[in-house]
């Protein structure tokens, strides 16, 4: 068990009774799908690397324990109303909650959920409280504005490739660098450090999403755990199809527009379509590339750190999954 | 003008100033809507009471001015919102958020509101700041707990009168009050003062809620700016429809229910058949009378402060604004 999978197992003990107590509080109906939302899970990363970071710091695990569960129960809030917004009916093989309760329940139980993160950030102790909600604060809108930004996308026709990088730092990396920037802080860490697990934890981020996007395309379904091409047939602005529409020559682009533009097609038709322009454009290395640079820049920000070499390993491990190939 | 419209304005130049710039933030599609949201306005009541608050025991409005700017952008909050589960069309004479944009610009847009409240509150500089934000999130998740219960009931057949007593007082009556709490707090004023400050405004916005449901019957349209029978109508659980429910003998009752299980109705025949029952069962007088015992119990509290008796003025007259019959 490496050590982040322990501090996994230390925060979901803790967590677990925390959610026993939000699913027995009054009014019932707002805060059971609470509570059902914060139990479906997911891999409590978040939480984790910001205990790792205050471990690092030598700081208590207690006192980061708030703000560990005020990080959870902020990223689960995101996903909840994402769900409402994306009309998704499923998360994590159960229900939505717009779907198993109904889209108002969603939107009052998200809302909650979202204050509730910031009453349980209110419990630490630490005299640098301003900084520390100032940062929680800061982070949590800009998700809100890559959230923004990838609704946008939706209806756009041209995205730039840039402009996808700064909506994914936006929707997914910075929740996970601001994790490891706030439990650095509470462990005292100086501020050369904490901007260093920053900077990590952005790329970090930057190179499990761009990892996803080449999952819908590359990855083995039975290990990934979805249907190859989701993205494709969704026609889902990735880095994949934002690459490729910018490498392509003029009679490629016709060709892509012609099968993004068609509603009725064969899914299994498109995908080989897509998949072969991909391959023309060699879109699958240009992102393996990108994916390794912001890896291998994560790793020159810990390189930078006068840690100790068993914290690095940890986080270095950490970065290489996001190399992984097959889930 | 009253110290209390002069606190406003003071607000409100500050705020819209704010505003300006909240409405210029990137990305546009997710800023616009709060800044149109914050401009429709409303009285800004909350804020003028936290800087009242704060004057009362000489503390500097610069200093309370984030967290005045916090209530009333998450009061803002809560009413967008309300208005995408209430399906409501306009607010203050203009669209709602979610009909001049669409429902996912409007959650994504409060999403964005409450949190940045939270940024504005993390402004505070104040060694009370754990105190604070305590105060600020309990207030905060109160609101959405009130929410809930009024959504409920509407399904629900029975409410009692307690029920519904403790609904607006979560959904009304502890945002004013913890409006006067955060001020007297950031103004050095003692626990005893400020819970004593928290007493007058729950049962002044207990007062104001009630008054509220009263006006909707017996208000003069032209000067309440309502059509009179509105809740009427909409068979609203207010506190006349509850306590007439109670009130009234069996054969009542059956009438009373009988109107409300008509979807066809002619309303102004509803109303009078509604208002008469009101009538018989003496549900004005009641309303009056505890909307009175509110008023008095807010006065009470006031007395039992040490604080100047112009200070106190200007609380007694916005207390007796919920005893006004007219408007």
């Amino acid at each position: 068990m490496s050590s982040l999978d322990s501090l996994v197992a230390c925060f979901e003990s803790a967590f677990q009774e925390e959610i026993k107590k939000i699913a027995l509080t009054v009014p019932q109906k707002l805060y059971e799908p609470v509570a059902y939302s914060l139990m479906i899970g997911g891999k409590r990363l978040r939480p984790a690397l910001m205990l790792h970071a205050a471990a690092i710091f030598s700081g208590s695990l207690d006192k980061v324990m708030p703000a560990a569960m005020a990080i959870e129960i902020f990223h689960n809030f995101t996903l909840l109303h994402d769900d409402i917004m994306d009309q998704a009916d499923m998360r994590r093989g159960l229900p939505t909650v717009h779907r198993k309760y109904n889209p108002n329940v969603a939107i009052l139980s998200g809302d909650a959920m979202s204050i509730l993160a910031f009453k349980y950030f209110a419990r630490l102790k630490s005299d640098k409280l301003q900084e520390l909600f100032t940062i929680f604060s800061t982070t949590a809108i800009e998700v809100c504005e890559g959230q923004q930004l990838d609704m946008d996308f939706e209806t756009r026709e041209f995205v730039t490739v840039s402009e996808y990088l700064e909506m994914i730092r936006l929707k997914t990396a910075v929740l996970i660098a601001g994790s490891l920037r706030i439990g650095a802080l509470l462990a005292n860490a100086d501020q050369a450090d904490s901007d260093l697990l920053y900077e990590y934890g952005v790329n970090v981020g930057l190179a499990f999403q761009l990892q996803d996007d080449w999952l819908d395309v590359y990855g083995d379904p039975d290990i990934f755990g979805k249907k190859q091409g989701g993205d494709i047939c969704a026609n889902k602005k990735t880095y994949l199809l934002l690459k490729a529409a910018e490498a392509c020559d003029s009679s490629t682009l016709l060709e892509l527009n012609h099968w993004l533009g068609k509603s009725d097609f064969d899914p299994v038709q498109k995908i080989a379509v897509v998949t072969a322009i991909y391959e023309k454009t060699g879109v699958s290395e240009a992102t393996r590339l990108l994916m390794q640079n912001y890896h291998d820049k994560a790793l020159r920000a810990l390189d930078r750190m006068a840690i100790p070499t068993a914290s690095k390993q940890t986080l270095i491990a950490f970065a290489g999954e996001a190399m992984v190939r097959v889930k």
